[in-house]
């Protein structure tokens, strides 16, 4: 078997994932947070299916029978289901945008190709036809990276990549597998999974991301300690672009010159499409060991993982939840374990098929840095829930409340002023606006030099939210900029953070990454505006 | 302290190191040596210095001044002496030319910036005067990286980095250095020794390389199971070109696109000098325990370090010698460590500061793996010798004996198949004329996905040994890209590899290398012909 069984269906045009997953606030829940966001207006629905109709399709026919003669005229899609369907990604803007009704961003049309070799075919096409291309996996960006923005090009199509869906080939003696870029997570995981490997990477998205996505915006799973980052996991590469294939990575390491994986790991379907990459992968793990821990503050919980991370002892996940989410947490859920103390920061570990003494060994380090132990059922919690999260902003729009998320990374050594830095930004801009928010903040990924922070926000929706969060949103990103964090860990750059490029690289840097994308897509139809401002 | 109390010496011009550490074959291994490959011709030593004399100097006048206005007339060396010191890496073909009394390509003259700002004004002043700039920091290139190549240009400058030699900041919490790129690997160890860190970056170079080489040629060193390889240690880089300064990497990870960190790592000088780098660094190992082991057959000895990664269970140390190079160290040791068998293939490992039951783990799986222990000697007896191998290679061409090292890297399913090929390749050239070869290989640096193989190849010299050498290279080379396998792990491209780029990226790759040169370096003059075909 190199195909999945199992399909990971679309996700809704208006809101994340599927409507079968989703679930409104109790009434209970609600009332907290109308209280605690002070929220006074009424529900905010999302506009009708039916009452949206989209511009017309301005795909050129000449172009679209070029295209049609590539992948096949069932495989060019213009209804306008499936343009709905393809509209961007799924940050909070633009579910707020999708919501009210606006969608004056959607592509012409929609390419299904099958092969590599079609979809260098359809770039080259497009090159010539210019016509700007959105490549479209799982959907799930929130940085604005699937913006279906013509970028002055007169069409624009989004090229669904889930027919190229298979495990290409796994060589269990490397401990690697080629995975085509179309396939989903859960996808991948059920090829991989029924040969006894595990690729280890689920970010919060791994239900609806792919394979290519992941790749192409440098995602980090929540399981990034044990089992690194996607970009880390990449031996090989093969990408499609307007002036043909490249094929990179040779070898576990090379010092054959740069490493020119790299700058395709992160290109975010501006320098080509990626569609088949090598990872590393990893025999399922036999056992699985969780065990929660508290931390009087979320000083000592940070100074515990460093401790971990220096003395080589992380566990395959570590997550250490601020006062604020943690208190939202302990609220949210009804019960924690025994011994659970009120307040204090929570830990989740999880140790995944690890050596003999690892869990011990970090219980030890944990308990020496100030951690008690809340055993095993607060994790557990956690690993249940932990790809909902996104399904509960939902919730909250539907009460308008905001809620967004953001997250960066830098040194241990600076890791509290960026924490404050970023906090002190999101509540000052929030607060000027009338809405105060309530600022949440855990560490996901650990590193031996650093370390990550991701926020989340939530505050009463204002007469203008989009506006609203683009005020909140620059003033945390120059914040981080500011403190010399990164613009962003695990987000990518797509348009929202495209402004703060010229902090990570400089000027000589966003130069050099031109030359490269007027190389490998001279006419520029490549997603057009994202990553390079 | 900053700067480092110990100076490296400078190598001697026609053969490695330092003339008081090389030592002329014993009797004994002399005719070993002789008989072993069949050597009759009588010795060859090297010219005389006081019989070299070196062309002119070419640099213009114009530029001359230009360039002592930016770092001082005294940092304008060109004298013959320091000519010579600077005429070129340390490959065998650079000796043998050297040896001969060819002294072709030398630099006109020498520079010795102290500071970033003044390379970065060199650069530019290098760019418009048209000399071409080949950068120097510990002159270890064996892959002509440093050839003093005019590329066209009139004259040729080296830049000498040995006065960019601090430790900039040493950051406890978030365990980094910053250190100036022209520290060579035991000042900057003895930098952070004294404040108790180490970097734990120790190739065979090790005693004259300098931390700027490191960055720009992707060096790995002896204990990269351990430490990992010099590129993944870098979380930051500064560079300068003639077109202004990249600051590059602003947290321990990030999604902010492509990692340009990864296009200046390996990059050779052909896109900037490297000034300074921010990395890694690690608490000084409190305890070191050293252990070897005999396995019946490489395939054997491989499979077992294949488990250790797979597993998580790698030494810091970790190299496996085939039968050949076994049987060779065992000639040339006067004694193993008790209960040694003949023949099979030693494994030597070392754990350094490792975590509590490591070592026995270690032992157990190498154990089961089919590994015999022989204890600590043979362990420590290598890591007496473990920077001498290129001193024996000038005792071996003194005495007719050509020997030369090449090495690549390759998936653990296609190691077998690398290794034959490469050997008969070597072995099928050198027997073709008229000189058998003996060839020895061994592993030493390990993934969970593959492994590199070092081969060292000794055989009688020809009548035109660089002649001789770059054929049974070529056939290597072709051997290694036909296989699958990179050009080179750890050694860079220079000039000897650049032939095989096309075969590492591809075309279109190759254009984007030229791409990002042409935007760094639109004059062309940084080490021309280097790295790109």
């Amino acid at each position: 078997m190199t195909k999945p069984e199992h399909r990971t269906p679309d996700s809704v045009w208006n809101a994340w994932g599927t409507a079968d997953a989703a679930s409104p606030l109790s009434a209970d829940v609600r009332t907290l947070v109308e209280q605690g966001l002070g929220i006074t207006h009424r529900d905010t629905q999302s506009v009708d299916r039916a009452d949206i109709s989209l511009r017309p399709c301005a795909l050129p026919a000449e172009a679209r029978g070029a295209l049609a003669e590539i992948v096949g005229a069932d495989r060019v899609r213009t209804d306008d289901d499936t343009r709905l369907l393809h509209a961007g990604g799924k940050s909070t803007p633009d579910l707020l945008r999708r919501r009210a009704g606006d969608l004056e961003s959607v592509p012409d049309a929609i390419l299904f190709p099958g092969t590599h070799d079609e979809v260098c075919a359809v770039l080259e096409t497009c090159a010539a036809q210019r016509v700007a291309v959105i490549p479209f996996g799982g959907g799930t960006s929130v940085v604005g990276g699937l913006e279906p923005d013509g970028g002055g090009f007169g069409s624009v199509v989004a090229l669904d990549l889930r027919h190229l869906d298979e495990l290409v080939e796994l060589d269990t003696e490397s401990q690697t597998a080629t995975l085509q870029a179309g396939l989903r997570g859960p996808e991948a995981e059920e090829l991989l999974g029924a040969q006894g490997y595990t690729l280890g990477h689920f970010p919060q998205s791994f239900e609806h991301a792919s394979i290519g996505g992941f790749a192409a915006t440098r995602s980090s799973g929540q399981a990034s300690a044990g089992y690194g980052r996607f970009d880390g996991m990449v031996v090989r590469l093969r990408v499609a672009t307007p002036r043909g294939t490249l094929d990179l990575g040779r070898a576990p390491a090379s010092a054959a010159g740069p490493d020119l994986r790299q700058l395709f790991l992160g290109s975010e379907g501006a320098f080509g499409t990626i569609t088949e990459v090598t990872v590393r992968v990893r025999p399922k793990p036999q056992e699985v060991r969780s065990e929660a821990w508290s931390f009087p503050d979320f000083d000592t919980g940070a100074r515990a993982l460093r401790t971990l991370a220096q003395e080589g002892a992380l566990p395959t996940v570590a997550r250490l939840s601020d006062e604020t989410e943690t208190m939202l947490n302990l609220a949210l859920a009804h019960d924690v374990g025994e011994g659970s103390p009120s307040g204090g920061c929570l830990l989740v570990t999880r140790h995944e098929g690890a050596q003999p003494g690892a869990h011990e060994r970090a219980a030890e380090l944990l308990a020496r840095a100030g951690g008690t132990s809340l055993g095993p059922k607060p994790a557990e919690d956690w690993a249940r829930g932990r790809y909902h999260g996104p399904y509960l902003r939902d919730a909250l729009l539907d009460v308008n409340a905001l809620a967004e998320t953001l997250e960066t990374a830098t040194s241990w050594s600076n890791l509290g002023a960026t924490y404050a830095a970023v906090r002190d930004a999101l509540t000052e801009s929030l607060q000027a606006q009338g809405t105060p928010p309530m600022i949440m903040c855990h560490v996901s990924h650990v590193y031996s030099t650093g370390a990550s922070l991701y926020f989340t926000v939530a505050c009463a929706r204002g007469e203008d939210p989009v506006a609203q969060w683009r005020q909140a949103k620059r003033a945390a990103s120059d914040a981080m900029s500011a403190s010399s964090a990164t613009i962003t860990h695990h987000h990518a750059v797509g348009l929202d953070h495209r402004e703060w490029m010229a902090d990570e690289v400089g000027e000589l840097g966003l130069e050099v990454l031109r030359a490269v994308k007027s190389t490998v897509d001279p006419s520029g139809v490549l997603n057009p505006g994202k990553l390079i401002p």
